[in-house]
């Protein structure tokens, strides 16, 4: 068949809200800064771009994690289709994970399992999604949640993390920000892209705060425990008696196996009160989370069936290997980047794999913009990070920490190097 | 928080599109059959519902797709993020796989890998789905269609599979359907719920129709190669110089994982031409593809990492052991429901794992209709089949055979008992 004729008589389009939607991804703006990046240059590439520490030794997951997968697929009793809510053992396992650092014990009903944390953002958001509503999210934030919700006709509204203030949450805005039509608002805590970790009492004002304006806080913590500073980790669980709580979970992070998220995130919704209960199935929340999984991909059963060893037996030792090597990471990170006279570090990171530095373009020659700077960073030094724009701050960048010591003092190293060779002359 | 004021107060509400959506599904059916059983029953429970032999141990899979997994997890070297549309190696694994039955060869781009069938479905819909378009879908069918084409607002036309010409598509109805919002129509073969292995000439003819109506076709072929009757499998692809082809395939059930739908299921996007490539490219099917991809989870990486291995390795006498075994099924299943009177089997399966059979209700005394059948069935004989209207067939019943051939024997002796003590008194 023939273009001309063709392109008359067929009737097929793609749908164009798909371009829309996935416009900015992390993915897609690694991917332009590294096709500027000749794979048979004379040095390794550093990446400090994506928080993907799997690939270094160093941060290698569990034994346990591995010969848990293992057993699953050998044991033959995970080969069938699952509950579309998680298999009973899996659930249960994580009510009595997450139960640990709750006032109080959810029950294996309460969590549904997803593939990954982007089905469970995926799973709110089309949940939430109704016309005219909006949401209340993060910037910076975590760009999924914008492109998930353009794609549900679910209208965006941002309010500033403070970076003056350790990246709380500006609730000034969120109040003047909110309407009759804002059905939620979104934290990522430990913070991605900041790094930072919200305090117990801040959390308490967001609660105080959603519960005022009547909306359901999303609480993103997929990097649970990976603290390393001042702050323990707090979960929003902690505050379920004052608003009501949806928290995406993992164990992609704290495990290390962001492979796993096939099993290793999921949905957990927290419910203090039975009135709180009763009315929020009353307004069909756990039915259209049910609905929603009834007609999308399930997690692999066998890795559910993974999952009551893995949480189960896991070793602390591991943890605070894992935590360590994170500090002293996130300590040279944060040295390295105070010889860099051309970007600042508004507070040290104390969780996550990220931390957010500002770009001083007025000390700099030749570069344009944020996306500018990465983008001749990895042509001249093999060095991979994120413009700040793809997370929603021009201007800034997000470099990750997470990856083994030496090829981080090497990546920094790179950046200073750039940086004075392309320093404005006095 | 109390009920009352809280229920005045919040602002967050379901969206109902997704209880729509999601309201008649197999499993959902399925789930409600089940609810008569009691599980204490003295006799074993005999699942004729579900397409899942996989619990059964002469349908054991492949060891090699076992240790394959097991060696990915093992390697380390898939724990980390993958591209969105699959890894090279997975990809040209696929590629090289299929094109054995092609009279071209596929290109590793022509590969998207989706987490299992429902995954390719849900892609393919909601880059298709445009406003005011429709797809033509089979009747009957795998609702999994109708549900994400309602959530995405594709509107369905169902055409007819005609009983007495062994389920052929009655392609005179779908030309009589076809309008220009028509966008794409779609079929199963080897069949399911019907058993039946479309021919190469009627196979040509839909490509003739839908080229005629300027529709893609896809062409879902998840049961590809578990033929066992007089017509070998012809995968749609054949026809790609004639029409667009998108075809849905999958390992899950050659090699009986449907766990592993995780990997197994992928969408593969047939161009024989280079201008029908740059013609479908120029309608953005293929951009938004990737797009969809962009913005949704991906396939476990590790379980990727071990499709070629899955791919490559398996031997053929695993294949007919599996062939023989349905065949051998399937012959049961068809002479034993010779001899239940108010069931009757239009054509013997010659593919896939089921049957259709319609009720007579006729020669039933208390028997409303096919899920009164089914409940009262699953009461009595803790027996459970699908009820026909699940997929749109109302007082048909789909049957699966792929089960242990004693089990097989058992759950249709005791149908025949069932059926015998409602027959209607003469």
């Amino acid at each position: 068949m023939e273009n001309g004729t063709a392109a008359e008589k067929w009737r097929f389009r793609g749908n164009e809200v798909l371009n829309t939607a996935s416009a900015i991804t992390i993915r897609g703006v690694l991917n332009e800064v590294m096709d500027n990046i000749e794979e048979s240059g004379p040095r390794p590439i550093i990446p400090l771009g994506h928080g993907d520490p799997s690939a270094f030794p160093c941060f290698r997951t569990a034994q346990i994690a591995e010969e848990a997968i293992v057993d699953a697929v050998r044991s033959t009793q995970f080969n069938g289709y699952a509950s579309t809510v998680g298999i009973p053992p899996a659930r249960s396992a994580i009510a009595d994970y997450l139960s640990k650092d709750l006032p109080y014990k959810l029950s294996p009903d309460d969590i549904y399992l997803t593939i990954g944390c982007t089905q469970a953002i995926e799973a709110i958001l089309t949940v939430l999604a109704r016309p005219n509503a909006n949401i209340l999210l993060p910037r910076p934030g975590f760009p999924f949640y914008e492109a998930r919700a353009a794609y549900s006709h679910l209208k965006v509204r941002h309010f500033d993390l403070l970076p003056e203030k350790g990246w709380e949450v500006d609730l000034d805005a969120v109040e003047a920000l909110a309407d009759e039509n804002t059905v939620a608002m979104a934290i990522i805590n430990p913070g991605n892209p900041c790094g930072n970790v919200f305090k117990y009492q801040h959390l308490k004002k967001v609660a105080a705060t959603a519960r005022k304006l009547g909306i359901l806080v999303i609480a993103d913590e997929v990097y649970d425990h990976l603290t390393f500073g001042s702050s323990p980790f707090v979960p929003m669980g902690v505050f379920g008696n004052i608003v009501p709580v949806i928290t995406v979970g993992s164990i992609s992070k704290r495990w290390i196996v962001p492979d796993l998220v096939a099993i290793s995130k999921f949905i957990c919704i927290l419910f203090v009160f039975q009135e709180t209960y009763v009315f929020v199935t009353s307004f069909q929340i756990v039915d259209c989370i049910k609905g929603f999984l009834n007609i999308t991909s399930d997690p692999a059963t066998f890795i559910q069936g993974a999952l009551p060893q893995i949480l189960g037996k896991t070793g602390d030792d591991f943890f605070s290997k894992i935590v360590n090597i994170l500090r002293e990471v996130a300590d040279i990170c944060y040295d390295r980047i105070e010889e860099i006279p051309c970007i600042t570090c508004p507070s040290k990171p104390e969780g996550s794999m990220f931390v957010m530095v500002k770009l001083n373009l007025a000390l700099l020659e030749d570069i344009k913009d944020d996306i500018d700077f990465c983008v001749k960073l990895a042509k001249e030094e093999s060095v991979v990070i994120l413009p700040g724009a793809a997370v929603g701050l021009k201007n800034w960048l997000r470099i990750t920490f997470a990856i083994e010591p030496s090829s981080l003092e090497e990546g920094l190293g790179r950046i200073k190097a750039f940086s004075l060779r392309h320093a404005k002359k006095q």
